[in-house]
């Protein structure tokens, strides 16, 4: 059977995020939140052009996707974020009890999991899915700045 | 010699708005950031109101104050709030690098220390400056809602 919306589908459109962040200058992450396959929050980083640290792809997705249930609680959805989140994101997704999250790239540096950041117990939390894809646009966003 | 602006002073004001957090029903803590004895930005907890997990007063400060400098980073501000910042907060204020926070209240089951969030490391943190009055208040918020 086919099954056209899997998690590599919404990790897609989580990748064409980041590609509208990577056009305007910022570090290439974008996300996406899911509920009932449906996509209810879209959003990519947007911390130089809101000049705001706290403006990272998943903090709108969560605010936005919260707008869009009413509730402020995400519990039966997933977030497909293309680089593991960091303690301040994977802190609000704590506060947010959210089901699921899938992220793309491994962040050894200041990822969520080599810094110990606790998630809420109902999440479960899962990487690697289209991580070459996600890591090659983080590169060449950081080479191009070098450059 | 008189120094009216000391931390004390400017805690006063971070509890005056978790006092308005509270007579919204928001769980009662506030912020306020400070650079060169100004008072840049204030804010209380407002995740009730907005329906979003996001919405500390902390968050809410660090988006303010960089409005208010034209800047991302919040270097030789300090940051005074009435509860020990969690997880979110903390990992929002490490990518602002901030100077300095002042907490009153401790959080022992999610405040950053407890978890272990990683600070920047030009961030020096210290807690405990009113922490009674901050701690009354919070516990006055849940002993109402409980009733």
């Amino acid at each position: 059977m086919i099954q056209p919306f899997d998690d590599t589908y919404y990790m897609k459109k989580a990748l064409q995020e980041a590609e509208e962040a990577y056009d305007k200058g910022e570090v290439p992450v974008g996300a996406i939140i899911v509920v009932k396959d449906k996509i209810i929050a879209r959003a990519h980083n947007l911390t130089e052009q809101l000049n705001d640290v706290t403006a990272h792809a998943e903090m709108q997705a969560i605010t936005s996707a919260a707008n869009f249930l009413g509730g402020k609680y995400l519990k039966e959805c997933t977030l497909y974020v293309t680089l593991e989140p960091c303690q301040m994101c994977a802190g609000a997704l704590y506060w947010s009890q959210i089901s699921r999250i899938v992220f793309a790239a491994t962040d050894l540096e200041r990822g969520c999991r080599a810094l110990g950041t606790k998630l809420h117990p109902k999440t479960k939390i899962e990487g690697g899915l289209l991580a070459e894809e996600a890591s090659e646009l983080l590169k060449r966003f950081f080479s191009k700045k070098r450059n």
